[in-house]
């Protein structure tokens, strides 16, 4: 396997235990182990297992950056049909997974905010451009006169992303994904006041 | 210094120490060094880390229910109102820790509801008691014409509590109070229309 694509089966491997045990528990030889790498070769791919950490939420980052723009982006689709199609699909990934290892990003900055401050800001550039994705499709709904103007869009997608970070936790402990759909329900009916 | 004494110092300080660091991370011996309690003596308290982790859940809820309880039970107060002082009451709190540690129980839910059964089952009872506290101050302020009819207590009460939860966890990675003052000022506002 070339250099590259053993970095990137390490990712992969990383992401998903770290998603299941959090960043402090996940071993850097359980990792080598399930990728079939010599043990001791880690410092080959990594400078330290924070760079790794690192390199395991950008990666996360981009694809979720990936999917956000896939959604919020479709102009042929009215901008909150948008939102509302972005977080049904992350309810339906959600409901795939049994509702087992929440949001990577929020899981992360739950254990490492203040632990350690390269993870903090990273993470809270990530929520930041979340943010800032949803505050731009909440201003074309705007324009559009499909959102009341009275809304501040900057306020409301970080009142989104709060409540679906909370929904995602909420649905992990509960092991459904009731609150999911609650919070779906409540933000169109009530904050979007559609239908 | 008596059984119950130190068994209540040792809950105190493993609080302080899991909000700090979660529960995987902290250790029986570094709760019993700061405790001043001689190293091997944690299983006179406590069968095993796990029940001693309970312990830690069970006083925690203890002392919010009460905080609950004196909040949402005033009479003299709008029900509206009591649900906004206590919020309130939550960000001077989180102020005051400079934003960090969260909330004790979404914590641990995020570290611990893949992990382990008890775990799970014990925070899920204690977000399903918030929730109920809230839905029922809420059927409050319906009857006495302060809310409207048409929100749901219950799906309401759970919006709330997500959308706060993940107003902490945000605060703590942004490091700012702001996304929990932006959820106020949202709900009271938008969901409840009030002003």
């Amino acid at each position: 396997m070339k250099k590259r694509n053993t970095q990137s089966e390490i990712i992969r491997i990383g992401t998903d235990l770290i998603a299941r045990l959090g960043y402090n528990a996940t071993g850097i030889d359980m990792i080598l182990k399930e990728a079939g790498v010599p043990k001791g070769s880690f410092y080959h791919y990594f400078k330290s297992k924070e760079d790794f950490g690192l390199a395991v939420i950008d990666h996360f980052a981009e694809h979720f950056e990936q999917r956000l723009e896939s959604f919020l982006n479709k102009e042929d689709v009215a901008p909150l049909d948008r939102i509302r199609e972005f977080l049904e699909s992350g309810l339906t990934r959600v409901m795939q997974n049994q509702c087992t290892k929440g949001c990577l990003i929020g899981n992360l900055g739950q254990e490492l905010a203040d632990q350690n401050e390269r993870f903090r800001s990273r993470l809270n550039e990530i929520f930041g451009l979340w943010r800032e994705r949803f505050a731009i499709c909440l201003q074309e709904a705007q324009k559009r006169g499909e959102l009341s103007g009275g809304l501040d869009p900057n306020i409301t997608a970080g009142f989104i992303l709060s409540g679906w970070e909370g929904a995602i936790l909420r649905a992990k402990v509960m092991k459904s994904p009731q609150p999911m759909r609650d919070f779906l329900d409540v933000l169109f009916t009530v904050v979007f006041g559609q239908k």
